[in-house]
């Protein structure tokens, strides 16, 4: 029973069978391969417009350089204190912009405000003895596991565009927000004033696969010169277009995350209607935060039950500690049951 | 019939299918599972020692990740004029060390010697004015297809000894080098002085796969600080440790470079007897480098050969020009041989 | 009456004085002359002990430089929220450590304590994601005019010790804070386990002229090239040398700093005693900050009062703001009165 | 006799008394006070034209501030291979643009062409594997005291508007070109299509000072953050702006530069009647080299002469070396005679 994260799980077949299907033959190298024209092309069906897309190996990867093509070398970029870039990339952002700084923002409930940005910004006073501030990063479905309205979103854009900001997306769990606002994926980027994304693939089943997608391609201009230098441009590129055309088909990317929502929504319940644990926050994407008393923390792990007890005393009281459990598009319900039934 | 490059071609079956063995069940995320373990240690004994490997994605990381605990932000670095890192990787030894200085020996035959890099040393006169010379990269098998002796390794190691430099090995086509110099990974390494590697796998059948190998151990300390920033730490990292498992397991990394090797001197026996194209250089692993008359393109293409025209106007004169072609694993008796017909 | 900061002041007539000196004959360039050697020397004779002393131009290049030194790039500095590298000097630490953390503790006073960075430490629980720990850095005096006791310095610096991070101390004001605490240099320094810090002499009394000191001589190796690089290498090295000499001839740099702090506790007093303005902190070296009714900013600025309004709402209640005044060698006792009538 | 640079030699006392009267009362920090502006105003002035100029305390600062502007991370500089940013600043250049890559070609004369740089430029064929071209730094008067004529620069120009480059001077020898050339400041620079300069006066009498300038203004969004974290903002701003409108104010830059370039026309007259010497380039600024037997090594120091034995093999034979001997404004006619007299 294995909650840790969405990553611990392996290939969805049908793109592992994608995979052996574009061994066959030679094809051009780095990137000028048909699976990856098609992918990039199918992105743009997807967000109902064009876009430029660029395929990468990992989300540090994704989120850094499209974060360097947005920020530079003397500008500040405002997230989330928790966001994945500030506290989980080792400082990648730093490495690709050029040294940028990173202001974390800290609110409850893994979300940043257009209010609380707006208050950051007017702290700005400095000229140039501050860093300019440059963008924004949101996080699609959070850290915590919640999820920003579409409402949310454009204040945010609003007051980007009125401060001359840009406006990224970390989207490592998209797919998982996308279906849990049930909007289209224009509807949740793009239209709501998003610049560009990290479009996330990995953790909702594919094997080692994230997209920059910039929406204003004027960003765009020259970032294959950051993708190279960053060694993120694979020689046999084949094989990631020939996951994200799988991961797109069919609606894919789509069913996966579906059922890890489902499977996350079906544990909050049972956490919520269990006597020793409770929901710190709403579960509205594939992951589930709970309080639970310090010693079950030995009766889950005896019962092969894995997660993380996440970092950060805001939630839980003495004697108890807050739990992070993630679920896939491969968690069973019978699992999620038997959590549940572990949780009491 | 392709012959652009090495990269052109896919996975071999062996290390596809171990990709898809790995895919069975969950793993511990970031390079903590299994495979990846087991993947370092096999890197251990094939080298007769410990080391310190890390995997990573593309020969350019490997590469410029190695380089940056090898040479500060303030170092030099020496390396042939044509090495992959100083006109190939788009500046990302630059980046990843923080702005250090590659200073390109022109050489012919796309090696280096001892006594150029002295006499370049000699040249730093100029005190902190200076760059610090703090590094040497040799490219093992070179990027025009020749292979250092033993020698000629232990002649820079000393030299790079005597005056407090690091020897780096770019060994994208280490597999071809060795196989050509019969020797045992060891010999070939740090027992011939090389303090740091980058121990390629995806130019001789793996797909996605490069290790950097510490032979001083000392040089890896914080190194997965340096991975991890630099969007390298997979988090579905079995894939790599699998694929590098397949690669070493039965020697197939040798057998693939034996066969890719036999091919390329199959085609230089070719071009030697060749009425209409020479060669220019021994080709003493994988790379075949062959002056051919303009007219002879066109030909080529047209019988559809595919292969490079190369950069650079030393070798060839007027009227024809300098092409290179590179045998793989996969690359049929068949299709050299049609190719030497095409050569006339 | 300028009391907008200790920098807009200018040179004291024995520098400027020594400059005029310095000026005869020709001198040796790049800091190879013997005033800067003397210079060097003399640092290590008021600090009692061999050092490794750089004499550049800013502050903001002291600090970064120094910091370059004891952090790599893939680390993290904990230092305060308000410190002068974090918020005044538009990431100069990230671009001259190559992308460096900063991670800015937020307490009280200015101060940062043992206990504050041990629980911040501790949150680094997340292996190579986290950047890694490497320095901790502490500004004497502090940014809010309060002076680290050596206690609290040794607190901290047997944490660095025990945690195996570096002490830097940020000592654009060390003058000040030295004759607050009484002590030798050598006492409030690296006998009190600071491992570099950036002497301060612009603010009281040079032209352009801060130190980079490094106590542990370990780690200014390969500093020249660090300052090289930065471009605070001076061709006319002669007149940096020379305001040191200066600055430390006589104790000038002490005299100076006591008639500051001076001025400042004469003012300090006049606020307590003030029937609308109020202290917010101890006036420990030269700098008084004090909170007052927002009425009385125009009446301040109509009698000529010069001043800054300290970002931050910490402090002041409505109708109200946080005033800084500084007090310089130049300062005097009857502006400082003039402006205690003011305050009413 | 000292002959070894031009900035060996002190500062010119109507620039030292300038330092002296700008030091009467307080003034804003940070470059917002009048002297600075009148200096930028100046220097607009001088250039006939709006330019948005920024002053430094360094040539290295000056010139890799100004390519920080003008050359992304990923891109390629071309300039000659001995130019001060490629050989003396040690990765200056690399630091501030974040790694970008210097490619320099190796030219008689110190000087580079239209046509070697359209030569290099035709070789970046490797799409983002190569950096992207960016820029051309020529160096003027350059580093082996010649002097571009306007043509030459125009061709250079030329070429970069066609190949979208941009052109940065680094004229920390200006002055000594200009008054070679006999033209207007504006002719040689933004007239012939020069973007940005490093506008040099340390070398020519000030004590530390350089300027940024932009003829093209839209490259200079932003520098005053890019000074600012480089550590190139003097609090004590007025110092810079002091010295700047000295140096500008009646001609002293080219009265000092002219007497500089008498200076070394009168000893390159010698050196060509000299038996022992030989002129191996015209002295067209301030600067002569000389090819002399290694028996004069001595006897030169013997008497006194301070001089630069200069690195590099090309002109001299065996039993000779290269000398170069550097005129500045206070060198006087006698101490170039006694030198000439000593080369026989």
């Amino acid at each position: 029973m294995d909650f840790a994260s969405d990553n611990v799980f392996g290939v969805h077949p049908r793109i592992l069978e994608a995979l052996v299907t574009a061994n066959a033959g030679t094809a051009v190298s780095y990137g000028a391969d048909d699976w990856t024209k098609r992918a990039e092309q199918r992105l743009g069906e997807v967000f109902e417009r064009d876009v430029s897309a660029f395929l990468v190996v990992t989300g540090t990867a994704a989120n850094a350089l499209a974060l360097s093509a947005m920020v530079p070398p003397y500008g500040a970029l405002l997230c989330h204190a928790e966001a994945h870039i500030m506290v989980d990339e080792c400082g990648a952002p730093e490495l690709f912009t050029g040294g940028a700084k990173l202001i974390g923002l800290d609110e409850p409930g893994g979300k940043i405000t257009a209010k609380s940005i707006e208050r950051t910004l007017d702290g700005f006073v400095r000229a140039e003895h501050d860093p300019k501030p440059a963008a924004i990063s949101i996080t699609q479905a959070s850290e915590m596991g919640t999820v920003y309205a579409l409402a949310e979103i454009e204040a945010i854009s609003e007051l980007a565009r009125r401060r001359g900001l840009r406006l990224h997306m970390d989207g490592a769990r998209f797919a998982n927000a996308l279906v849990s606002l049930a909007v289209t994926p224009a509807e949740a980027t793009w239209k709501a004033g998003v610049d560009a994304m990290s479009f996330g693939a990995t953790k909702n089943g594919a094997m080692a696969l994230e997209a920059v997608v910039f929406f204003d391609q004027a960003l765009a201009e020259d970032f294959q010169y950051r993708r190279m230098r960053a060694g993120q441009l694979l020689s046999k590129g084949r094989f990631l277009g020939a996951q994200m055309l799988a991961y797109l088909d069919g609606d894919l990317w789509l069913d996966n995350a579906r059922h890890a929502n489902a499977m996350a929504q079906r544990l909050a319940k049972g956490v919520a209607a269990s006597t020793r644990a409770r929901l710190v926050l709403p579960a509205e994407a594939n992951e589930v935060f709970a309080v639970i008393p310090d010693a079950l923390h030995d009766e889950l792990a005896a019962a092969g039950v894995v997660f993380h007890q996440w970092p950060g005393t805001d939630h839980a009281g003495p004697g108890e500690f807050l739990a992070r459990f993630v679920a896939s598009y491969l968690t069973s319900p019978e699992d999620v049951d038997r959590l549940i039934e572990l949780l009491g």
